[in-house]
């Protein structure tokens, strides 16, 4: 279950060529099943499984709530792995809805208003809080930086931190894949609390659609990447009153959204 | 079919919030259709739409060959948009087997090695072109970030560029997904020739399972990333036997596999 795997290299540099060892991010599979029944197949870094299978379930709103999962376990051994989600007593869900949803559009067509239109369905209405002050905002990509121990290993990884509006570390994950990362820390908190309150959440990277979706679907008011946002994340964030920071490096940040959560008014 | 949108934004920097405008990757949903059947939808950022269309269908193996298509044309207007590719004569595709394959496992099981495995199959074996100086490689960063207009107004984009053995330019595609960057310059390459021959392919970000198995697809040798590569993106570039080239920045670059064909050995 390591996050990282040491391999061969060369290297070249200077016009030398050396062969050496390095760390590369660790990438493997991960099934996830759903009352016997194949859902998804996630590529994924190995570490907080049952994290990432609960959070992917969350917020792409298969689950409503984390006690409709009864129990959450692994089958099998190995890397790869496969994850049997149980559900509680009552409660039904077809995995061929969602299968189907993931591949084909609804009778009205697919467009940016529509995409927009079903996240707003999933999500629950978005508390005014979390309130933090720009300066506890501009520490942040410093303490997600403390929080990715395997990025500094090996450079390839994605990572999520979760924040309370003091700026204290809740929860941090690290994953080849950006949306995993979110996943991981959104499935990790959704045993403390559903949805999730009075939380930041701070991304390494771009902030897409999708990343949007999944943090509001949670509950989470305040979404900061340290790079940019897209055309949709900044209008799914602005219809749903999501707070949405961007460029978040040094000494500044933009506010794409809902600016009065970090002060910026 | 703008790759950049203008939003209104806050910027707070030094203490002091200033409201201004600036310009954020345009980000929409594709859907595309098979023979009438809806296959995927990819959340892309609009331009090369047919040329991602195609690279899409080549590069997860629906179709076998760029002749397989009879046309791809447009369905309806705006920003969002559904695009129909029609089968030539003869040629037949199963839209429910590809949607099956995405979503669920073989009945051996889901692994690193079931996942090699498929990519194998559907692959054709790599030549030993193309060669390039390491001078040449080290060159390339630089051509990538010159055909990279939209990352320069928007920080948001990934972008991948192919180049001849000499490190010319041959096509380049920007796009808020980095596979949809590599299958837009796939699908434009295809229009040419199927495989693709005597190219090196370069990314601007982190080289993951499914860029390696888009490149083996189309035929492309040499695959080179501008920061981290996977596990799982070695282990198939090793068994695939296509040169993986990682961390290509300043004067340096490391070899994860085939090193040969970059004039590291």
């Amino acid at each position: 279950m390591s996050q990282s795997v040491p391999i061969e290299i060369g290297r070249w540099r200077h016009g030398v060529l050396e062969h050496t060892t390095d760390e590369v991010a660790a990438e493997s599979p991960m099934e996830i099943r759903l009352g016997g029944v194949p859902l998804a197949v996630l590529m994924r870094t190995p570490g907080l499984d049952p994290d990432l299978v609960l959070g992917f379930c969350l917020t792409e709103a298969i689950l409503l709530r984390p006690s409709e999962a009864a129990s959450i376990d692994r089958i099998g051994e190995g890397e790869d792995a496969r994850w049997e989600v149980r559900l509680a007593d009552g409660v039904s869900v077809d995995p061929e809805r969602y299968r189907r949803n993931a591949y084909t559009t609804s009778s009205c067509g697919v467009c940016g208003k529509a995409s927009i239109d079903a996240v707003r369905i999933a999500a629950p209405p978005l508390p005014d809080e979390p309130f933090l002050s720009p300066e506890v905002v501009l520490s942040l990509p410093d303490r997600l930086a403390a929080a990715q121990p395997t990025f500094t290993a090996t450079g390839g990884l994605h990572a999520a931190a979760a924040f309370n509006p003091a700026g204290e570390l809740l929860a941090a994950a690290e994953d080849i894949g950006r949306h995993n990362a979110v996943d991981k820390l959104v499935g990790r908190l959704a045993r403390g609390s559903w949805p999730i309150t009075n939380t930041a959440l701070v991304v390494s990277g771009r902030v897409s659609f999708e990343m949007v979706q999944k943090a509001a679907v949670a509950g989470i008011g305040v979404l900061c990447g340290v790079s940019a946002a897209s055309s949709l994340a900044v209008e799914l964030a602005q219809e749903l009153g999501l707070t949405l920071v961007g460029f978040l490096r040094g000494d500044g940040f933009v506010v794409y959204a809902r600016g009065d959560r970090v002060g910026a008014v």
